[in-house]
């Protein structure tokens, strides 16, 4: 068990191997059976996230501000600026906030409970170097050969397995350790 | 004092008063002097704020996420759909992420020390009816005449002011009380 509030999750892979087609169903999954979910993605190799520009909340950030929030109806938007905060430190504001489940998209080389998204061959070196490995979706029915002591799904008919990726990886997070 | 880790301010007025420029100025001023600041604003009655639309983490709050976030380079950017979040539960996830200072625009019936700007005679209304004022910013040097027992300063002299603007309020907030 971890010692937070909330089970997580990540979803890791290369790029274009299907991350968030899976985030968005699990999400949808767990959302639809009331669950509270928080998603956090890392940006990736793409520099900072889209903004919308200049608007009084952004002017803030560039006036100095390094942290700026918005609240409008029942949104609210912050935005932070600090080099120094890790994956932790956002899932520890999370610990604030309700949330029941927490998948991540992305940060593969953090040490939550995974899965690992493989498109083809050349990304099974990914089954070696990352830690916290619970399940592997394979883009080829083939490929399922090569993982080994690791459930197994294809993501070309996640539609008819989803269910029993989500009972498998339930029950898998309830009894995992992280390993941060 | 009050029981945060960082001083507390709102600049609020009605419409069109100057808020995000005094906001702006006071935002630069701190940060200039190497101070931490957070800026909250209230997105009044315009709805919910812009945002981006489908990059991934929108989709992520699309697919009933009720937190998402997305972290590149060093900005995090997050997204919270919460009716029941109040401008008190910012404050709070304010005193995890080591603020020295928080500015606060809008949010008007809150019970923070604040700034008030009056445009014209007709804005006069508010200095009765809020609580907590600090200081007034007047847009009409004839109006500082029908401020009583309150710290004023004239909005269109606020280049030449800004400093003693400052000075005031940082040693009335040293002292102040929330009232909330």
């Amino acid at each position: 068990m971890n010692d937070y509030p909330f089970s997580i999750c990540q979803v890791v892979g290369y790029k274009n191997s299907g991350k968030t087609t899976l985030m968005n169903q699990l999400i949808a999954d767990f959302t639809k059976r009331k669950k509270r979910v928080g998603a956090i993605k890392h940006h990736g190799h793409g520099g900072e996230p889209d903004r919308v520009l200049n608007t009084d909340s952004d002017l803030h950030m560039q006036a100095g501000a390094c942290l700026s929030s918005v609240q409008g109806e029942s949104v609210v938007q912050m935005t932070l600026q600090d080099e120094n905060f890790s994956l932790r430190d956002i899932i520890a504001l999370y610990s604030m906030l309700s949330i029941e489940h927490i998948f991540i998209e992305g940060y593969k080389d953090e040490f939550y409970p995974k899965i690992v998204l493989i498109r083809d061959e050349k990304d099974l070196d990914l089954l070696d170097s990352l830690a916290g490995i619970i399940a592997v979706g394979v883009w080829d029915e083939q490929l399922k050969a090569k993982v080994r002591n690791c459930y197994t799904f294809n993501m070309n008919e996640l539609d008819n397995c989803l269910r029993q990726v989500v009972h498998y990886i339930t029950v898998k997070l309830e009894t995992a350790i992280n390993l941060e």
